[in-house]
């Protein structure tokens, strides 16, 4: 029986890989460039980045993560909105700080993130703050501070920052965090009439300046439709609060939760095959998704246009990106530490599983041979399917269920792209230490931004008990 | 059409919790006392350790971790397991120095792993090397010092493993790890005829010395039937391998696996009951999961058995322990950071989620009031449900989905059980801080194994890019 179902497994695979390869997206797409040791990015080997920083290893491609806060930042229709990094998103300070430098104010929703950021040198008028768990101590600078805006999450903290900013004396701007209905923790539902009481609550309090509305989607948007019917909730309450009770917002925060038109969640039919019968997924059309510009012309335009047909004041718009900012300017290098031949697709153990890329395997992410094992002869023959799997021991340690490769050895270089988002922040110390993150210039530059963590950092907080 | 839904939930919720309360253990299984402030553990208040060393918390019971140790040490029959700590399953270096001061060798699964067993002094010869993913550095130490034995996982291992070992000019303890089936990147199948061949192989290898059976389960054990088939699976393999190849096994290694009574996953129906309806799950019954004590007695009468029918030597057995050693040893504390009224439950924001506390939510966890707010008026009133989340932006990030509590106010320290096993291995920085460990000992001596994660912890790896 067990012999059977094997031989089924593997005639279904070699008859359909015989019939098409799998559909792959130009390393172009990226910026990076294919040859025959591997690839490059600006020029750049990515044998020679592990062999200088280590692997795991995040690649930060620099110009293209500017080019999108650029076209994020480009807008339409006189609209020029306000960038907004999103720390959780991307927790990396070189990362952070590249965007800041280039324009970006920033999202937090920790105390430790506002800490972060005023490291970095931010002021408290270029921070919004949003998330459901504000601390006090967090709380009280960006009142003391003049913080741009503190989004609040739900009616019993309105009272809370209220109560604080009366005992500091200093009035606080706040925003109402809007969701489309009213389930979970998040938000005030924007058709409940209590949303509407809330915030005339707020503009009667002495010590709020309710300045905002923030859009919490709560899932992601790729299509010009989905954009547009969250971009209408916002404006539609805003609308309804001018009449109703006269109040103009002066800031509109469309939030972020823009998804990486390379970074699709694979069906639950692709995930089969791939599961059972190792045949690797098919790129996605990266037209299926917004890009960058076409979001914020499309934002920008709807707004603009609402605006005028309402006679409203136009707002500041705020874009909060994460994923779309950042999740494809990144790619995370592994190294193959181990082989094991079998059918119908063998399995190669590397430096990268769940631990470090948590949800990899569920999604499309284009894998490929990044480089050569140094100094040795690279192995013969036909491509192969393999299962890239981590390096621990549970069968769901997968980074990517089937993917087709030439021969691999122990030591050769694998890139997985898209790992700029939420890779860093998800990412647990498993038995195995965390990646570095190096960025790339356009001019071939390369400067590391986080080492690759080592033992001593794993236990660094420890101490061994004196008794026992 | 919301409304109605809304009233249906709350009517569902208030009838069924009106019928009756959610079945509870009470907090002497855990060693717990409940007093009137909240919960104590060998004297210490839960209240006095967040405000000495922060929040979140973990807080290991020593005596109940050491007694779990002696019961798995205790056997039958006249053997006496030999216990290896999983160092993957509670990685605190001071967690560990407990368990090996008091008789416990060494698993491990990677170089940080071994690195961290050679730091607190445990000899090569006391430690197990397992996993798919052995460096060569890793594995030139563990042969030039004689480790105990390298559990391999292919055959493409063998090969790598002897080709070392004849490059040191030193043999190796060597044993297979098997496992019930030939599927995914571990083991080898038991059953299948080539594992037979590469034992042989290795007999016959000058440079390798097998010596063990290692068995990969692949998922828990509760029940004696279940353990009796994985013990069964090792023995028949060792008695084959007698006849057909003359082989003495000298260590046979069961692994770990058994699970902890107390933390079970929840059924589909128990989840939808909490997530739709907030109706708090109930607990399970401790006594359908085998004991420490019962578990080891089971695998050591029936190795003794097996040999005496079937005229083998008894081999040395081990065991390798990891949730069931240290899960319900541990607790967590959290504190209340937010609240939100809600019909039919409410929502309390914690400062543990998904980060800190991976996959609580889908299974069974006690929780209850650790401690009041200090210096506070407890509010008054009846017992309410609430669901309890994490402090992240994702209506996923839940700690416990519905748990009735008195009614809460910032500032209450809250306690999970069974912390103990994997909580600390899977954690992640996301935009909040890592718990600490904290010891409490018999006598209610407190140690710190591990700090509170900081913010400059949170970033201590990190370059600011010069150039850009």
């Amino acid at each position: 029986m067990q012999a059977l179902k094997s031989k089924l497994r593997q005639w279904v695979h070699q008859r359909a890989m015989a019939r098409r390869a799998p559909v792959r997206l130009p390393w172009a797409h990226w910026g990076y460039t294919a040859t025959a040791d591997g690839l490059q990015l600006h020029g750049v080997p990515m044998g020679q980045l592990v062999a200088q920083y280590g692997s795991p290893l995040h690649v930060l491609n620099v110009p293209r993560l500017l080019q999108h806060l650029a076209e994020f930042a480009q807008g339409a229709e006189g609209i020029r909105p306000t960038l907004c990094c999103s720390v959780k998103s991307y927790p990396v300070p070189g990362l952070l700080a590249l965007l800041l430098a280039n324009g970006s104010q920033a999202e937090v929703i920790s105390e430790h993130e506002l800490w972060l950021m005023r490291q970095l040198g931010v002021p408290a008028g270029h921070i919004l703050f949003n998330g459901p768990a504000k601390s006090d101590a967090a709380l009280e600078w960006s009142i003391a501070n003049g913080i741009k805006a503190i989004h609040l999450n739900h009616r019993e903290e309105m009272d809370r920052v209220s109560a604080m900013a009366q005992r500091l004396g200093r009035p606080v701007r706040v925003g109402l965090r809007l969701t489309a209905s009213a389930t979970g923790q998040f938000g005030f539902a924007a058709a409940d009439p209590a949303t509407l009481d809330a915030l005339t609550q707020a503009i009667a309090d002495p010590w709020l300046e309710p300045v905002s509305l923030h859009g919490h989607r709560g899932g992601l948007m790729r299509t010009a439709d989905e954009v547009a019917a969250h971009v209408a909730l916002l404006l539609g309450f805003m609308h309804r609060a001018r009449e109703a009770v006269g109040w103009t917002c002066r800031l509109l925060d469309v939030g972020g939760s823009l998804a990486v038109p390379t970074q699709v969640p694979l069906s639950a039919r692709a995930r089969r095959m791939a599961w059972t019968f190792g045949l690797p997924p098919d790129a996605p059309a990266p037209a299926d998704t917004l890009s960058p510009a076409a979001y914020s012309a499309a934002v920008c335009a709807q707004v603009a246009a609402y605006c005028s047909r309402h006679a409203l004041m136009v707002p500041e718009v705020v874009m909060e990106p994460g994923r779309a900012l950042a999740g494809d300017a990144q790619a995370l290098l592994s190294t193959v530490l181990e082989l094991r031949e079998a059918q119908p697709f063998s399995y190669a153990v590397t430096d990268v599983g769940t631990a470090v890329a948590p949800s990899a395997c569920d999604e499309y992410h284009q894998m490929g041979l990044a480089a050569r094992a140094p100094g040795q002869p690279a192995p013969q023959g036909d491509p192969r399917v393999y299962r890239l799997v981590g390096p621990i021991c549970h069968l769901g340690d997968v980074a990517s269920l089937a993917w087709q490769l030439p021969p691999l050895q122990r030591g050769d270089v694998l890139a997985m792209m898209d790992s700029g988002a939420y890779f860093v922040s998800d990412a647990s110390s498993f038995s195995f230490p965390q990646p570095g993150v190096v960025a790339v210039f356009a001019d071939g530059r390369v400067q590391p931004l986080r080492r690759t963590e080592t033992s001593s950092d794993m236990v660094h907080r420890d101490h061994l008990p004196t008794t026992g």
